[in-house]
């Protein structure tokens, strides 16, 4: 076939693949996994390497094999279902997410890309599609973050395998190592084949729910993200000097809180400012030392999460926070001083990429009279982050009910599920035909 | 004899006993008892009915007998070390303090008011003189309140009997209940007279470190405490909504953080715009959730501690206090709410007593070729605040080197320590002999 008919043949298939997705089976899915973990208020409670998580692991692995996949296991613990393409030795196309959760979460957080991605598999199966490339569902381990830091560790390990042995040494809020907690996973999986981290992939897409209000807000059911926020994190702190609230005269205090304050307010100014260029800006975790009700605090110490598409924004706003800390530094009685926590770049999808999911999400969102896709940036971090540092990757994005998430109220409607996964069916099988 | 003559006579043994301190003996106890719990940068741990305070107080115990002092301790723990009266009927003057510390405290706060005490009782000895009524120095209990809340325990409960069944059920950071702390080192004295809570007093005086800054700037070596500051502490609520910090745009955010900084700073300047009226206001508890640094804050909560002698002045910040909270709980996307912890009107301590600490301070600074004794309040609070309820009261401040206090650099002039020690003694010594 020439490569156009190639194209042809592969979006035809992407089309079949995408008309058998069964919006039933998959909400059945969905709620059939959060079962493990499932809590009375809705939500799910499932944190990474738990009991309950491996009880859910093994759940999938079982549903898996039904639809004939081969599975295996890295030694991060990431899960791989294999669906065979017609030539083996051609890299997978890469789909999936990740099925832990925070303390207290939704359903969908992650769960929702990796049950699409088996829907996807039975899609294709069902519709007799044969693919040149073998289809890979994956399930990262420790998305999250919240039982053992930092998040993603699954992927950024797959993407980068030195930094495993790093992630092993983390404990959770009991003293439990990753390292152990892993291995125990793993122990409880002796049927599973075995694998290096980090083997070849084709291409990547993963399906999420938005956890922000901007698809609710539009009133359409899908979005095409064409990137991830640049983040960058600091840490700010600031010293004065603690004393006795009833025996410090005000005009000798050196209150830390207060300085704090005052230049957490002038961030904030700066940061309206630059808000029409996208920044947003949180001070989320504050320490204030000693802490006490009759002591004038004496240290403060507080975070500072910057985010933008534009990196450019990032900068001028860094600038402006390293003049204003300077700035309280000079200040008599006060020292003041920023770090620089963590830096991620923005991540910007590739355009074939982009444009491929544009068209699943067109044909799916015609076929059921929603309104046209539109383009959305994610704010939160995912591991297609740190997959895009290897293939092509792209992720589709639905909408989230009042952009709530990381909570038990997180909720999309099935139709939009299933929408989504039409959408993740069609580039799954595209890419996977060409 | 006429009461003039008795007025003459007990002026006359004050100035003796006051003339018979010894300065060096005076510094080298305090050293002594510092030694229970010292540490190596001068400050001192020594908590309350830990091992190394019950040590502490087996050595008082010691050096109390070996005055001639009978010892007795009542069921709140707090220690009595009596020289007896002419009259042993008639109710005792009281001296004394505390000699728990912070975590990590300074050698003189509490301590040094207990060691002048037993210097008193050593000068009445000294300079022979026999006193009508019986003296009794005493060691409150857990003044610091820093391992059982509340602080001032033992004097409170003394005034009070009725709160101690409350106290006891207090625990420390290990679960330990003060009940259980208050038996294990009463087991530890079985040589000790055990009495009832709260006996009769018939007038107290405490000499005590300043703790602030006024003495110093003033120049001057001896404070006559007028009184101490009204206190009322508030907690303040702020809830809006807490969400992801990448996913969620600056203008829908209800940050409870940003809301409480607001609020805060609009408390500072009411503070700035009252301070010339003597208000003291601090925020020093601050709690955020969740408190992570990608996370918008949902809710915060922090500490109002206002001190004023002018109960008008508190009145007039409480209101301002709760219209800001209330404009806050009124405006969209934010519930505000106020709490009142803990008030406590005005102390004055009796125009008599302070006139006699008033004669009592400046005999010892003439004799000293030092400045006249001025007037201060005290802003932080001390047993006699309690036994002020009890009896006529009075407190004498001697300087804190640059206000410091509740930290190992608290330190005051062996020369200033003397001089309230002079004071101490012809103020017990007029009490007692009248």
């Amino acid at each position: 076939m020439s490569s156009h008919d190639v194209s042809q043949a592969a979006a035809e298939a992407a089309a079949r693949t995408q008309d058998a997705v069964d919006s039933r089976r998959l909400n059945d899915a969905i709620a059939e996994l959060a079962g493990f973990g499932g809590r009375s208020d809705g939500g799910v409670a499932r944190e990474t390497l738990t009991p309950l998580d491996v009880e859910a692991r093994r759940h999938l692995v079982g549903r898996a094999r039904a639809l004939g996949c081969s599975v295996s296991v890295d030694t991060c613990g990431n899960l791989f279902f294999r669906r065979a393409g017609q030539q083996a030795d051609l890299p997978p196309v890469l789909t999936g997410s990740h099925i832990d959760t925070q303390p207290v979460g939704g359903k969908l957080d992650g769960a929702y890309g990796v049950i699409a991605g088996l829907e996807v598999i039975q899609a294709l199966n069902d519709a007799g599609v044969a693919t040149r490339r073998p289809v890979e569902v994956v399930v990262w381990t420790n998305e999250e973050g919240s039982r053992f830091g930092p998040g993603a560790m699954g992927s950024s390990a797959f993407a980068q395998p030195e930094r495993l042995a790093g992630y092993r040494a983390s404990r959770d809020a009991e003293g439990v190592t990753f390292g152990d907690a892993l291995d125990a996973t793993l122990a409880q999986m002796p049927d599973v084949e075995r694998t290096a981290l980090g083997h070849a992939v084709d291409s990547c897409v993963e399906l999420h729910i938005e956890q922000g209000p901007v698809l609710e807000d539009a009133n359409v059911p899908l979005g095409v993200v064409t990137g991830i926020q640049s983040v960058r994190w600091f840490s700010v702190t600031v010293s004065g000097a603690a004393a006795h609230a009833g025996t410090t005269p005000m005009e000798v205090r050196r209150d830390a809180m207060r300085a704090a304050l005052e230049l957490a307010g002038h961030l904030y100014a700066r940061g309206d400012a630059m808000r029409a260029s996208g920044l947003r800006m949180t001070l989320g975790r504050w320490r204030v030392g000693p802490n006490s009700i009759n002591t004038i605090p004496g240290e403060v110490e507080f975070t500072v999460d910057a985010r933008c598409v534009d990196e450019d924004v990032l900068t001028r706003f860094e600038a402006a926070l390293r003049d204003a800390v300077a700035s309280l530094d000079a200040a008599d009685g006060f020292t003041a001083q920023v770090q620089s926590l963590f830096t991620r770049a923005t991540t910007h999808f590739p355009l074939p990429m982009t444009a491929l999911v544009e068209r699943a999400c067109a044909r799916a969102s015609a076929n059921a009279g929603e309104g046209a896709p539109i383009e959305v940036t994610s704010g939160a971090f995912h591991d297609a982050m740190y997959v895009a540092d290897l293939c092509p990757t792209a992720m589709i994005f639905v909408p989230s009910r009042s952009g709530i998430s990381h909570n038990a109220a997180e909720y999309t409607e099935p139709h939009q599920l299933y929408l989504g996964a039409q959408a993740l069916a069609y580039v799954v099988a595209e890419l996977a035909c060409r």
